[in-house]
């Protein structure tokens, strides 16, 4: 079987190059392609390619930027001609950093802006990378021994908690809130479409818990200090998720600790 | 107790212009602001608004634009100083008039601007008549007898079946369907807001039934008779359970016959 292919989308820092990690500590054999926005100044991330000399690759992708990622799709095509896996990790509460409190704080512009990064980034990166992952070894994931159930790819959203409309009980946030509703009916809409073709792709949102990012940092005072979590044990909790999944699996949105969260 | 006041956005065509022409015949003693994009093309409007004369108020709102909605907010608080009912009516499929049928149809503009109208545009309607919401004298829906559980306001956001992520098993129409998807978060959200104020407003999404109309005509081969509603139908039913709404009902998306949709 051909080394697994993983490609992290928003890799520069916080749970995606977390990812990049452990993906390359725990997989020996595999290569990651780490986008991000803005690669000069990933110092962290060039750090971790250092280390795993050969296999990282670094691109430039902003995913408000459809060109972008068609480019970068042509550029893994042309390097890898497939994928096995890849995770949508870039996100943000909204652009002034903190997320609506009450109705007064939203603005159309700062709606259009969460949503283009944290939900239509996604799907446009499902537009130009599925093709790839639908031509993946199945690399992630178990695979079940009859062949016609097996997967070729996997496609991770990071979605979040907040983002599920039957748990919300306490409002605020809309922006966020909306574009992470919103992406788990991306995630469920591309499970449909990838996995009526042969071969199949698992498609999933994933929750990360509350995790000690530049995303979250605002909030941080108001999280009990064991529910507020390392990127590292995120992370960990999440690829115990990503290494179990199959197509009986796909199209839902599952809890860090792999409970199913409700739509 | 004061007149009603109903604003309906999106009133110069399909179920919009539909929801005026029953209050108007339904609600004898109340006051409807129809707004639409372009009031000049809006003959039919402008006809019904003749047919009512001093009742109908006719104003021109381009939801895509916050300042259109600021402006609509300050002159609807001038003339009126409150507001009874809100029904958010337009959307559409897709810039292009077809929802996608596969991931080759998705771009990112042809979502952000289905998203713009369909989900933005009702969020920031209500954060603009919120407030006149909030000092409205509850003239639609059924008040209880218990002062504290009365509602000043109603919001009603037109979802749709298609943006319920538990009810998606075909796929396809990732622009809509996501569209539809966060406008049912939003309406969770603002029904929390707004059901922890005093006075309280009901806000609930409800789903139309497929009705004939320009936005599903592309489609009306593929829906069997019995099943293409008549706006004035599709409006009826609506209005018997936009009728029935109390604070008990807030928060939720109903089907046309009343029933609840997952989300």
């Amino acid at each position: 079987m051909a080394a697994p292919v993983a490609l992290i989308q928003g890799a520069s820092r916080g749970l995606g190059l977390e990812f990049c990690r452990h993906i390359l500590k725990n997989k020996p054999l595999s290569s990651v392609i780490a986008t991000c926005r803005n690669p000069d100044g990933a110092a962290e991330l060039h750090g971790l390619a250092g280390q795993h000399s050969g296999r990282v690759t670094v691109l430039r992708l902003d995913v408000d930027q459809e060109g972008d990622v068609r480019a970068a799709g042509e550029r893994v095509k042309s390097n890898f001609g497939r994928l096995d896996l890849i995770i949508n990790a870039a996100a943000m509460l909204h652009p002034s950093g903190k997320g609506e409190t009450s109705l007064r704080d939203v603005s159309a512009q700062g709606i259009i802006s969460t949503l283009t990064t944290n939900t239509v980034g996604p799907l446009v990166m499902a537009k130009y990378f599925a093709p790839l992952l639908l031509k993946g070894g199945g690399g992630f994931g178990q695979q079940p021994s009859e062949k016609t159930k097996q997967h070729s790819g996997i496609i991770v959203n990071i979605t979040a908690k907040v983002g599920s409309i039957g748990d919300n009980g306490l409002g605020g946030w809309y922006s966020y809130r909306m574009s992470k509703a919103a992406l788990n009916m991306a995630t469920r809409n591309l499970s449909i479409e990838l996995g009526r073709s042969r071969p199949k792709v698992v498609c999933v949102s994933l929750h990360p818990g509350t995790v000690n990012t530049d995303l979250s940092r605002p909030y941080h005072k108001n999280v009990p200090k064991e529910k507020l979590f390392s990127v590292e044990h995120s992370v960990n909790c999440l690829m115990n998720i990503i290494n179990a999944l199959n197509m009986e699996k796909t199209g839902k949105a599952y809890n860090w600790d792999g409970s199913e969260l409700p739509w």
